[in-house]
């Protein structure tokens, strides 16, 4: 059975593309949780990894003798494998421009990525106030996501990004998570695509299990001491 | 016929994989070159990508009505259309590993890319002696290319990362250019793949491309004040 290696569901937002990916399109997989302790060379979450990737980061998948890492590669993989689970949009320009998409989100949105950590359980209204007050980049981040998601909802008629569920829905998924965290000023036909993304069974599911872990990663909390 | 957007030769390592790409495949396509003068909103840059593209970067490949951005978005786009050119490996678990080295490039190496900035006409040792003293993520970058590129020559007996030509090696070639220009320590048969890469006629002609440029673009090159 395929495996997946992932980070703690709360913060991993990386780990959360393929597994929702998975969960969605009803592809079976055993989950492998590796649990956050530190990324020094010498934690147990780089020890447990080294022996399956080189890189040593979470997502990993393994088929069989195939070990793929990084969550696009993953998605391009399954996409491949289950060609009839149309994890890609099957029109060929929708295609195209759901890989625009996908692309730019994974080298992209940096400022949003370090100053709004995806952090599940949380409600950090206040954080997210003073982090757009400060941060033009991360209003810039979110300007695009808004630009972005309007003009294809539009296009496709929604419910999701291209219509249909898709690996798009997956990518953004976690941004959807930090957007609602933080609580970050978006018109309310946004908030409503954050809102569908959050009810579909895979993203729950998801939730449910970062919900359930109860764990407090400081590295990736900067901004508070502890939970609560 | 298809169009390429590109940034200049010289500096636009995210252009030169899809150009290196389609140039090494011997796909027809059409050049359209945007000067980098700034990246400001309304920059002669800007202004002429925005009418292609919302993200306003380069590259961007356009064929009739399909619009895609993103080097990776337009790689698999391209391997998709024309797959008798066997853009990624054809064995199923090399392409799996191609597509993780490919993602791992796109969304990583970030310290090798900000403090050793594509600059193809440059020589620039003592620039990089700097940078390998005093910045300890970019040796970190450095060390996992060499691991990287060593295993996947050894596995496949090159020439080239997959034995023959790929993606794979599209878009490691501006890192290619990168050890050159700041003349970073690697081992030999790693300087002995740069340049390969450097010699294959698809990289040939854009490195011909980026010397006859003699421009001089201050915000790429914040470490001197002229050329020469
Ligand atoms: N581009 C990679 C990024 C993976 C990544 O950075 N994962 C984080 C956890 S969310 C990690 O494992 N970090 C460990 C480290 O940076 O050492 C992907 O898409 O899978
Ligand atoms: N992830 C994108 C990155 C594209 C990118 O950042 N291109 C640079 C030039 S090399 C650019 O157009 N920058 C303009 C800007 O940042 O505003 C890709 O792979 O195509």
């Amino acid at each position: 059975m395929l495996q997946l290696y992932i980070g703690n569901k709360n913060y991993s937002s990386w780990s959360m593309r393929p597994w929702v990916l998975l969960r969605q399109a009803g592809i079976a997989f055993e989950e492998v949780p590796v649990r956050f302790d530190s990324f020094d060379a010498n934690s147990q979450f780089k020890r447990q990894l080294k022996a399956v990737t080189p890189v040593a980061k979470v997502p990993v998948l393994v088929d069989g003798d195939i070990t793929v890492w990084d969550s696009l590669a993953i998605a391009e993989y399954l996409a491949e494998q289950y060609p009839d689970k149309h994890l890609w949009p099957q029109d060929k320009a929708a295609r195209a421009r759901a890989r625009s998409v996908v692309a730019e989100m994974h080298s992209g949105f940096s400022a949003l990525r370090s100053h709004c950590g995806m952090n599940i359980e949380a409600r950090l209204p206040e954080v997210g106030e003073i982090v757009w007050r400060d941060q033009p980049a991360v209003r810039a981040d979110v300007q695009r996501l808004v630009e972005m998601w309007s003009e294809l909802l539009d296009q496709h008629g929604g419910p999701m990004l291209f219509g249909q569920f898709s690996i798009a829905d997956a990518f953004y998924a976690p941004v959807c998570m930090r957007l609602a965290t933080f609580a970050l000023p978006v018109p309310e036909h946004i908030t409503a695509y954050v809102q569908r993304v959050q009810q579909l069974p895979g993203v729950k599911a998801w939730i449910d299990g970062a919900l359930a872990e109860q764990d407090f990663v400081p590295f990736d909390e900067p901004y508070r001491a502890r939970r609560g």
